[in-house]
């Protein structure tokens, strides 16, 4: 890999590192001294989006006639490559954001993301992903067939996991059969770069068009527009803020393109007063552990806690808020994370949410805020939910106090769409009755549901739902998350209607292409030839 | 059934059949004679739609509570009623549509209505179209569930089988556990009444919420924009013109809210000299029964036909046009579909198609139009793509005479979405390296490929995909025809995580509801207990 130059990065444009068209340049920011990184990186044109386009759709084609094993060697090998060059990732992505280097960066996202990686190839390769049908009757047979190019637009907060030319998005676009235009996160364009090095010695080994994978840093909002709805783009995942989301979301709307986005979440968590009274103590550890951890930037942060007044829920307020004020805050991704964070933190407050601890400026010498905890009560919360769902994302989070279970379920009937809902209460069946209220109303707020524990963790599971009703994301039937669902974003249902049989995609032939793969046969799932 | 009142005839809003709010009324007009049918029916206010999605909303809430199987003995129930009411359907039908009372109306259309809605309740017993997946190393469990009310705007050239309250948008919608709010094509009110009647006393003798099916019948554009952006609606259904469907599409993407439309198609056609050579009068009648039946006026109609020069080209196409002016033109749908048809016919001739047959105004006692054959080279198409793809709905079709088999497939490039793609070749295998090729350029165009047959038949099967990319549809991934897949439409990917096993929907516990239920058990399709 090659080391940090003193010039402008290259951008890689079909299968070339090569300079970009002159345009303006930026820098990163180490967060943990608030200073500029050396490395410049260049702002792209039109002409640079223009040539990464005309060569994804050569590639686009060329890959609809590739074997799916190839591009799943492809996956498996770019895995590998990813695990031997853990140091180099780790320490990169550690001068650009700040997360720690361990466990977070090389003992828990890198073996993530490789592992994400493979997932997808194995699923690319059964063909599973794409729900191949076959109905004998009709003589119709039907699967999920790559979409076009696919532009990722990954966020700060996952440098490995969730990164343009590394992530999950990734992973799923590729191994649907489609080339990738990453669009690196600003905040860290060098660990971005240096994936995408690995990236295309991976695509040279396994002999994929070189256009599989092309990487561009940054480009002015109209550019990105722009892409996103070009005709040659098949589809777009998107992860980062929400206003930027939906500018980029109105434009591929209007042209009939279609765009994933995870746009926010305050991810409210319910806390019954059995739940305190039991273990209380226990639910504060888990609590502070989730909503600090990462300095509190996950997608999945829990944002918002509701409680029902009473002794208990002032107990369970006083030890978070003791917690919150004597825990050294974590260092945050970005200057600009940290501006946002208190000014989410000032409209709060603003509003009329109390201050209990934290608020105030972000440090001078490095990029972080103290933690803040805010406290409401549900009569408040319902004067303007609205404004009390602003997100702060990072070390901050808002307590509501609601007077009845009644309240608190006027309150969740309140909340916008969410990626994730919790309820804690008793272990035992004392509380089902009022829990039952709640979670009936929590359920189509949110993406998944949990029970006694904290919404941080993401497993990649076949299960999970990374998603959400709008605006956690754009659309509530897809998952950022989990394989193979997430593939399915980056797919085109075609029915193949008295196709001659060896004009059939390997997937519908009579014969299955892998002993793996798992076929709706005449209404009933199973392995094996037709 | 009540019979036709000379009163306004009223709207059925939560169970009661009641008088819509002061406005304008409308009338169907009888396509065989041109002539203004006699029950008026209003033009609803905004009060109106207000009504129905409060009382939609508390519907959709209550049918969260219902066990799938009464949802599906609803459908069932009401497939038995419209069989039943057969005759009373036909020639309600028949007298605003003009189209055959047989067999397209009674042994067709009627039958498939009823089947699909049994279809549909036989995936909604099983809970089979919800892809449920269980992940028992994670604790994970995940499912497709309600979405919320649907409102469905059906086309007018189905009055049964895609009747917003008895076609394909409403038994998926249903069936996967959402209410409906139909609002009726303006071409059919009557017989869209009478549907609603039947469904209302199936929701009565079911038990089902009352709002679960509701009908209105028009509204004012701005309205119906309101509706489908609604916070308290799911998602929509829509099929029918371009124009006020991507109005429609506007207005729900910024609002967030899912719409799934079908807009409009050409449905190509390719027949290559091998085919004509070997087959061509077979062809020819292939292709009239296909392009003239019900007068045109299929979604998958061929509108598009493209050939290599050559003598069997002119042969064909000399056939086709004495066809054409040889059979006398069915009857349209409406005065509006006659008129615009005639406009569509102008535009491809100002633009320098040839007109073989067919062209001038509509008739004046009947809603009907020559049948029309067009003409134009490959050449002239690529000078103006777009305009040579003006969709000419009804009896009417363009030739496209491409000078080789290279510049038919830039033709094919240059095509927008389509709903399908038929290639015709010669039945030895002379021809696979051009039909490699014309496949491979087609396919990305259109949601089915077809060899050997036309695209007018659209079976009701798993494998089914009546959808295509844009603007085909809104979405290249869903499909509006086929069980169990177009019923994720309007479900919501929900995962369930750590829930405690008492709390976890019927279809996610560890026994199965029913026999028939096939799960994603830790990557395997199977049925039975977990």
């Amino acid at each position: 890999m090659s080391t940090v130059s003193t010039d402008v990065a290259r951008i890689l444009i079909n299968g070339t590192w090569q300079n970009a068209t002159p345009q303006s340049t930026f820098h990163a920011t180490d967060p943990n001294h608030n200073s500029q990184l050396p490395q410049s990186f260049p702002v792209s044109t039109w002409e640079d989006c223009e040539a990464a386009l005309d060569a994804a759709s050569k590639a686009a084609t060329e890959l609809r006639r590739f074997p799916a094993s190839k591009i799943a060697d492809f996956l498996e090998l770019y895995a590998d490559k990813i695990e031997a060059a853990k140091d180099t990732l780790v320490e990169a992505a550690f001068a650009e954001t700040g997360l720690a280097r361990s466990p977070r960066l090389a003992d828990v996202e890198l073996p993530r993301t490789a592992n994400q990686l493979r997932a997808a190839a194995k699923t690319c390769r059964s063909g599973n992903w794409a729900l191949p049908t076959i109905d004998t009757q009709t003589g119709i047979r039907s699967c999920y067939r790559p979409l076009g190019p696919v532009c990722v637009f990954g966020p700060n907060n996952f440098p490995f996991a969730f990164g343009s030319v590394s992530g999950g998005d990734f992973a799923a676009a590729i191994a649907a059969g489609n080339p990738v235009i990453g669009k690196a996160n600003s905040s860290h364009p060098e660990t971005t770069r240096l994936f995408a090095e690995l990236a295309q010695e991976a695509v040279n080994e396994t002999g994929l068009p070189p256009a599989t994978v092309q990487l561009i840093y940054r480009t002015s909002h109209a550019d990105g527009e722009r892409l996103v709805s070009d005709p040659r783009v098949g589809a777009t995942g998107y992860t980062g803020s929400r206003s930027a989301g939906l500018t980029l979301k109105a434009a591929a709307d209007r042209a009939g393109k279609p765009i994933y986005l995870e746009l926010s979440s305050v991810n409210p968590v319910v806390i019954t007063p059995g739940a305190l009274n039991e273990r209380g103590e226990a639910i504060v550890d888990d609590f502070i552990t989730s909503v600090l951890m990462g300095t509190g930037q996950f997608c999945t942060n829990p944002g918002m806690v509701m409680l029902v007044e009473g002794d208990q829920t002032e107990s369970f307020i006083g030890a978070v808020k003791e917690r919150f004020a004597s825990t050294q805050s974590g260092t945050l991704l970005s200057p600009a994370v940290a501006k946002s964070l208190g000014k989410s933190v000032t409209t709060l407050t603003s509003l009329g949410a109390e201050l209990l601890t934290g608020g105030g400026e972000p440090e001078p010498d490095r990029c972080a805020y103290a933690n803040t905890l805010m406290r409401i009560d549900g009569k408040k919360f319902l004067s303007d939910p609205e404004g009390f769902q602003t997100e702060a994302f990072g070390n901050a989070s808002v307590i509501v106090v609601a007077k009845d279970v009644a309240e608190l379920c006027d309150v969740i009937d309140h909340l916008e769409g969410n990626l994730t809902g919790c309820i804690y209460s008793a272990n035992d069946d004392s509380e089902e009755g009022d829990v039952d209220q709640i979670t009936f109303a929590l359920e189509p707020k949110v993406g998944r549901i949990l029970n006694d524990k904290m919404p941080t963790g993401v497993a990649v599971s076949p299960a999970m739902n990374h998603g959400g009703p709008y605006p956690a994301t754009g659309h509530p039937g897809f998952t950022a998350v989990g394989v193979p669902a997430s593939l399915l974003r980056f797919g085109k249902l075609t029915s193949f209607d008295n196709i001659r049989s060896n004009r059939l995609p390997a997937l519908l032939q009579d014969a299955a292409p892998t002993d793996e793969t798992m076929r709706l046969i005449d209404g009933q799932w199973r392995a094996g030839t037709v």
